[in-house]
């Protein structure tokens, strides 16, 4: 009795997740509370095979995501359309598969990957929201939302954000392009930052986000968005606005 | 060095919370994880008083609440304007005081009520809303709205609610009115049902949500609910929806 070979798959998932309980996507050697490890798990389970995931980046401890992308292969014969489905069953409540697709060979979730956008969330009313307080940074003090916006649209472009990532990068270039920089605001003091860009730091949306707040509050001008691209230094830059706030919220690839 | 004797207020709260983690609103004698006891609690430690929290109504295990009121009486000579933000710093922070305003004496968050409205949600889509997961009713199948529509108008108007409350009432009279209840569809496919009366049996909003959700299914049909209403007889409704999709959204007085 041979067992059934079946054709390698590689297979593209659309994954939604609650980061709160998580230390992130990225596996780690000390837990297994980490979205790749909990991926890797439930693709076990369903297939009896061990399989790495490649995740279109990390998000760190805390950040959520509507829309991460990564990709495995598999012998696995499921049909493709049953997979969402069945690794929902075996994954925690907090982790839900939204897509599965059968991709090209060399699809590759993190090399593949021309642009993504995050999104960061402020509640800007006197109290937080009890049902969003997991997923909104609570801001108590009136932002003014038309500096912010000019503030955000000086990060658009070609530049090195050196001053608007963590002092831990070990990245070789801080150069990266922003395609897109804008606030939204919902009616009952809801404000959305939603950056699009080619690829992002370590911590660079939320200092983005903590620097833009102090903008709001009326601490830094403008102006001093400009002068901190020029400067390149992460520590005349905001706070690093807390994860919670954070939604990987799209990644964009050629072709779909 | 006598001490200074405050005059006597009725403080009246408008509370949102998060009842994933609560046994409901009402205080129990085998667990503090109620609403009532966590703000009685709070208000004790302000304070140094004990003193009785009279809620607008009682809520399931599960429940959340956007606008649930509650009031006390205190000799406390806190402002009125420092009230919510004090009682926030020392409740959980799946409870949030979002007004606290010095209300007559004979105001009775219970007995003043005149009317009350509930939200529930459903996400009709095919996969959950992780971040949503806590508050909504996920329910994959498509539903038909219209039917669902029709179902709810019929609800309007002073009716005998019998098939639509637990079989556990104690309530001398199930006859309630309903004023106004309505489906609101987002884009994205989450549906919110809303409902308002002059108040509701246990488990009430959760049959008609169940019931009504089985007119979208077309496992029953508009004609039903006519004859549900007729009947007077539990068995023959809905499922009661599960408590974590609904809210008690707002609570109306009188004067204000």
């Amino acid at each position: 009795m041979g067992k059934v070979i079946g054709m390698r798959r590689n297979i593209r998932l659309t994954v939604s997740y609650d980061g709160t309980d998580y230390q992130g996507f990225q596996a780690q050697s000390h837990t297994d509370q980490t979205i790749q490890t909990q991926l890797e798990h439930a693709i076990y389970r369903l297939t009896g095979t061990k399989t790495s995931v490649i995740g279109s980046g990390r998000t760190d401890a805390g950040v959520h995501a509507r829309g991460q992308v990564v990709n495995f292969y598999t012998d696995s014969s499921i049909p493709i359309e049953r997979w969402a489905l069945a690794l929902n069953s075996l994954l925690p409540k907090d982790i839900v598969v939204t897509e599965a697709k059968a991709v090209s060979e060399d699809f590759h979730a993190r090399k593949s990957a021309r642009k993504k956008t995050y999104r960061y969330t402020i509640n800007n009313r006197r109290f937080p929201d009890v049902l969003m307080r997991r997923y909104q940074y609570h801001v108590p003090v009136p932002l003014r939302l038309e500096p912010m916006e000019q503030a955000l649209q000086l990060l658009v472009g070609e530049h090195d954000f050196t001053s608007f990532c963590s002092a831990k990068s070990t990245q070789a270039s801080h150069v990266r392009t922003i395609y897109e920089a804008r606030l939204a605001a919902e009616e009952d003091g809801v404000l959305h930052i939603y950056v699009t860009g080619n690829g992002f730091l370590y911590n660079m949306v939320r200092i983005i986000a903590g620097t833009i707040i102090e903008v709001g509050l009326g601490k830094r001008t403008v102006e001093d968005i400009r002068r901190l691209l020029e400067l390149q230094d992460r520590t005349k830059s905001g706070i690093t606005a807390p994860p919670h706030g954070l939604v990987l919220w799209e990644v964009f690839y050629d072709e779909e």
